[in-house]
């Protein structure tokens, strides 16, 4: 079976080492050989003895009828959607860990793919290594799922837990992960949470059957997190993290990406350092959770392979995905029902008692330097701004949601 | 689709409320309806809407060419070999909860299914609804699998979980656990290891794709740890868990079951309750953690259904698994290396000294009543047991291997 590979950067050179260093369990596994013909790049790369399958013209790639798997590992929407596109009309399988694309065209390209009886695999899109993907299309059949929430970042991951366990401030750990390469110089993408909107939009399309306009999530980062909301997560017994969450609510679902705070007994707390994990709750399995290496090269490129493999097992078959072109109506925003843990600075007597008469009862949380701290009970996201907006004259310090 | 249910019990009931309560979406995933047709149990269930399926022959279900698929939740070998064998030669698809027939038969009934050119799927058979069976054989596929640890187990977990954090003995917490349904009366499959045992016989032999014989899996369970033993766990910043493990070693593979202290930094170590998890290391991916419910009617049920929906989706293709009838030759169990935890009771002056030269360099862990307790430096079993000898005029109070 022959493979071609849109881009030899990391992943790229990640999937090149793991299908020459595993070749033979691969071959046992996908029932035959896996060879790469050609490898695309805008790059030669004279010293490496992959430059004689180096090809700077797509269509060398799209014209040869040989490939019939094209991997993808190039990242962005152009060119590699005009890719995708080309390659499936072509009848070859097209697999990616491409979130972006995913994200943004993943419906449109499922449907391509069915219509010409090849595959559109994308497992290594959200959560790197970890199989999420595949299990939720083929495992998690019989339950109609009511949440997927996960750590889809691992960027964000490592300085909530430095800032967690060093007492230190997000400047200051951004810059040490900056330094360490960890984060990327313009961190907008991760510590804003731009990447793990695209994931949850990815899961939440997976988990409803229909596509979630990542466009439509409303989304937050982690840059007002202090160390005083940290030693205030401690005394709760919780820890903040950043998570992707669509949950059903009412008769209708919701998506959102913000930091929360998570009791410690979640599954979801214990997950530190630049690991990723996705919580998933059914109707009938109820809790799962799926942990591993949310990034690097070897465990990404691991599940860029196995997609590989399993379009070779599948030549001529369409493995269904559900994910149609209708688009879901997500939830309102300020209708979707949450508990807010908030800090007020400078709690003058009155306080507690004025926040208890426009909240209702709250939650007061042990407070430290004067402050007046508390968890609401769970309103809608208007009905607390309301709330707060009655407090004006207060400085808000900290709001962030609980989990339940 | 028409489907036999074998067993109308705990998780036979839960497959009929899962299909039912599901009908709809799991449609939707198969590609067709799902019907049961018959339900094969000794007893009839005059008040239950059931009762109109119930047939006592099972040649009735065999002889009948509309049943495609027969899921069986009755465990034990006999009659499940025989119904298993006769339907999968019919050209039925065969789906199980039954660790039992899988360790034992496993690699015979998947031969017989891929020469009919139908499939045996048990994902329910290790970890309940956690998938684990499935992303073995279609996702991990890009790696070599170096080690699969996990805790199989719910009873003995629950167990553990209300020793540590109750201060309470064994004896006191399994009489409790009994008392609420937990724990059988006689509890020896699951406080013996035995049901952990076959659990990671089935995973050993899908990760090394030969047959483990669970017999040969060396296997004790949880009955000799004491609740001194807990103490010294939180003080060495471990937890005490049941752990069915199987690794590669040199140049061979090993498998075991036995409590074992882990660091509160391994992800097992937050597994708690009732709840199951497995841990994989890949050779590309790295760490992965497969976590949900290991037992329970809908869980359990859930796993079954999701295999009748892939029996369905595969009708007419042999879903290949990696399991061939050829017998893995196991590390010798005094050939495996591992760490130990020691506890000796009555620590005399010289006592430190004698460890220390017996053992070599051990780490010295600060001890309770006037005990001596240490950790060894990883050595082979037989040599532990060799210098364990040596020390045969001193109470042993406790020995438990430590995973690295």
């Amino acid at each position: 079976m022959k493979v071609a590979l849109l881009g030899y950067g990391t992943v790229g050179s990640g999937v090149v080492e793991v299908i020459r260093s595993n070749s033979e369990s691969i071959e046992k596994r996908a029932g035959k050989p896996i060879e790469i013909k050609y490898v695309l790049d805008l790059r030669d790369f004279p010293n490496d003895p992959i430059n004689e399958l180096i090809v700077h013209d797509f269509n060398v790639i799209l014209e040869d009828e040989e490939v019939e798997i094209v991997a993808e590992a190039m990242g962005g929407i152009n060119p590699a959607y005009n890719f995708a596109k080309a390659c499936l009309e072509k009848g070859k399988s097209y697999v990616t860990s491409n979130k972006e694309l995913v994200a943004l065209h993943g419906a449109e390209l499922l449907e391509i793919a069915r219509i010409h009886n090849v595959n559109f695999l994308f497992e290594a899109s959200v959560g790197g290594g970890i199989p999420i993907i595949r299990p939720l299309n083929q495992s998690i059949t019989a339950d109609e799922i009511n949440e997927i929430t996960g750590i889809l970042n691992g960027t964000t991951n490592y300085i909530l837990t430095k800032m967690k366990d060093e007492g230190r401030t997000f400047e200051d750990v951004l810059k040490e992960a900056q330094e360490l390469g960890y984060a990327e110089k313009n961190p907008a993408a991760d510590v804003e949470g731009y990447d793990a909107c695209r994931k949850i939009a990815i899961l939440s399309s997976l988990a409803f059957g229909e596509h979630v306009n990542f466009e439509d999530i409303p989304t937050e980062g982690i840059t007002k997190i202090t160390k005083e909301d940290m030693v205030y997560a401690e005394k709760m017994n919780c820890v903040i993290k950043l998570l992707g969450t669509c949950q059903r609510q009412d008769d209708n679902v919701f998506a959102r990406v913000s930091p929360m705070l998570i009791s410690k007994s979640h599954p979801l707390a214990m997950v530190n350092d630049v690991f990723n994990a996705i919580f998933v709750k059914g109707n009938m399995v109820d809790d799962l959770m799926f942990y591993g290496k949310g990034a690097g090269k070897l465990p990404t490129a691991s599940a860029v392979v196995a997609d590989i493999v399993d379009a070779a097992k599948h030549k001529g078959t369409n493995i269904m995905t559900i994910w149609n072109r209708e688009k879901i109506d997500l939830k309102a925003k300020e209708d979707v029902r949450v508990a807010y843990f908030v800090r007020l600075e400078n709690a003058d007597a009155g306080l507690g008692e004025r926040v208890n008469e426009i909240f209702g009862e709250v939650k007061q949380v042990e407070a430290l330097n004067g402050e007046y701290a508390f968890v609401t009970r769970v309103m809608k996201e208007k009905h607390f701004s309301e709330k707060l907006e009655a407090l004006s004259d207060v400085k808000v310090l900290s709001k962030i949601r609980v989990q339940e």
